[in-house]
């Protein structure tokens, strides 16, 4: 095997080789995790850099205040009454009831979502954490309800950004804004800390418009139970958890899942996914296409005008 | 509608009507949840007796010393390693691997086991809340792998014993000995507060042979999400953890479900439900047959003989 300092110093090699016929390959992470220096800024104290180096995310309960939060629940419940024509096909409905899941590109589709995608306190946090400019790789709303919620299997997406979307490093995070309260048992964000430290190299290789099922389901690029059963017992298991308005920031490798919520709470949240702009998509590393514009951006990528402005 | 007392009067009323095809049917207990008084006990004090009657429910830590957890997770390993010969038509097996999934009348499948379901700290609590003699209506062991424990929905147990086990009234409980350590994130118990005092009659007529799909997945007998939604805003939602030892007591008709678990950590438990020998089925109230005899004793009904001795 080659050293790290041989291999970084090949712009083109894939640093971290998934969907393999092989069989899993289990490897350290060639990235840091805070790029550039640990200088503390207005938003992220040197505890909370310390924090996100180690654990792989950080939970923020106070950077919004209580009029901005109601003004983003307004917004979110805007959007989940607007007329399907204004939304258009970004929007992923219930089978039976045609109620809005998920709405992709959401900074598109009202002026809040986009100032709160710009804001200091989640794209500034990403900025200063990827020590780089940032621009949104994907965005969404999701509306889960409940009684019904299913569960997200265990996954890196960093794999699935790499195999399918072609991000070579991983210098991207991603931005969880809670719109409902979340606790233990309404299904939530559930991470293994430490495990961004741990890449997986998935067995199996691609199916052609793999993301037209693991959007539902995801079953290719994720770790063995093998693999699984190993983190879960040398990292542990944390949840995050928070009042609407908590922001959630996790490393794009950090192993992450959610159970199902059988409670009638539902779950919302803004989902943001900042990738550093000199890490820009290349060809996918293990699948013949990549995904569509609205899971992964491609074209007319540019840094974000990051703003430092109230969200009302 | 009849008061309290004149039903009462009536040895033959159904006191708790449900599966009916007219609609769903709110009402209050009539039937206490400490039978006799709250005189303290070795292993229940006053405290815990006020916090049964409060709750529903109450989660005793410190019944049972390491060794005697220990001879009983050798039990239920040995219960789960036995050929399938031994253990008969009692054990439900995964369709796939035919590894063990629940082993019903327990009791007579193990001499340990069976003296745990007479020991003074598990048949004794039962038979100090219910101030009766008690028997065992139903016994099992379970075993819910990690990775794809499925979730199981919010009921009332006291609703499907009346409808088609004949139950007549609320006095009987259900005790869960965990043989694996729990927390809120490998789908624990989760039981409603206070819940035990509201009875959900449900709409729906009992299918032929219902027990067959309802241990998979209950759908006849369990509280609209209307009774559910103001039931969770009314009570909360709690949940039940501990290491293996651990045993929850909690009331026939206390409303708790159990989401899935995606997590590596398996879940394993004893679970004994203890009937008042006062409150011996009758006919079906719900229902043309009775189930059978492994999920609702119905033959040869006798007082059990409780022990206060180690389970070593």
């Amino acid at each position: 095997m080659n050293k790290v300092s041989d291999i970084k110093s090949d712009a083109n090699a894939d640093l971290y080789p998934t969907r393999l016929a092989t069989g899993e390959v289990w490897r350290d992470r060639v990235d840091p995790v805070i790029w550039g220096d640990k200088t503390p800024t207005d938003h992220l104290s040197r505890d909370d850099l310390d924090r996100y180096e180690r654990d792989g995310y950080l939970v923020k309960h106070d950077l919004f205040a209580d009029d901005e939060v109601s003004a983003l629940l307004d917004a979110a419940q805007d959007l989940r009454n607007s007329a399907p024509e204004r939304l258009g096909p970004n929007a992923i409905r219930e089978p039976g009831s045609g109620d809005l899941r998920t709405l992709f590109q959401l900074e598109t589709h009202h002026d809040l979502f986009d100032r709160l995608s710009r804001s200091e306190r989640v794209a500034g946090i990403a900025r200063r954490i990827l020590n780089d400019e940032v621009y949104l790789h994907q965005s969404r709303l999701n509306y889960k309800p409940g009684f019904t919620g299913k569960e997200f299997y265990w996954h890196s997406d960093f794999e699935t950004w790499h195999a399918e979307d072609g991000l070579p490093r991983m210098r991207a995070l991603s931005a969880s804004v809670l719109l409902t309260d979340n606790d233990a048992l309404n299904g939530p964000l559930m991470l293994m800390p430490g495990s961004q430290m741990h890449y997986v190299g998935c067995q199996g290789e691609t199916p052609e418009n793999n993301h037209k099922t693991s959007l539902k389901k995801q079953e290719i690029g994720t770790p063995s139970p093998e693999a699984l059963d190993w983190m879960a017992k040398k990292f542990g298991i944390d949840y995050a958890a928070g009042k609407a308005g908590t922001v959630i920031f996790f490393d794009c490798n950090t192993i992450h899942g959610s159970n199902g919520n059988i409670t009638p709470f539902p779950r919302s949240n803004a989902f943001f996914v900042f990738n550093a702009l000199s890490n820009q998509p290349r060809d996918p590393f293990a699948a013949d296409d990549p995904r569509p514009e609205y899971l992964g951006t491609r074209s007319e990528i540019a840094a974000l005008r990051i703003e430092d402005a109230p969200l009302t």
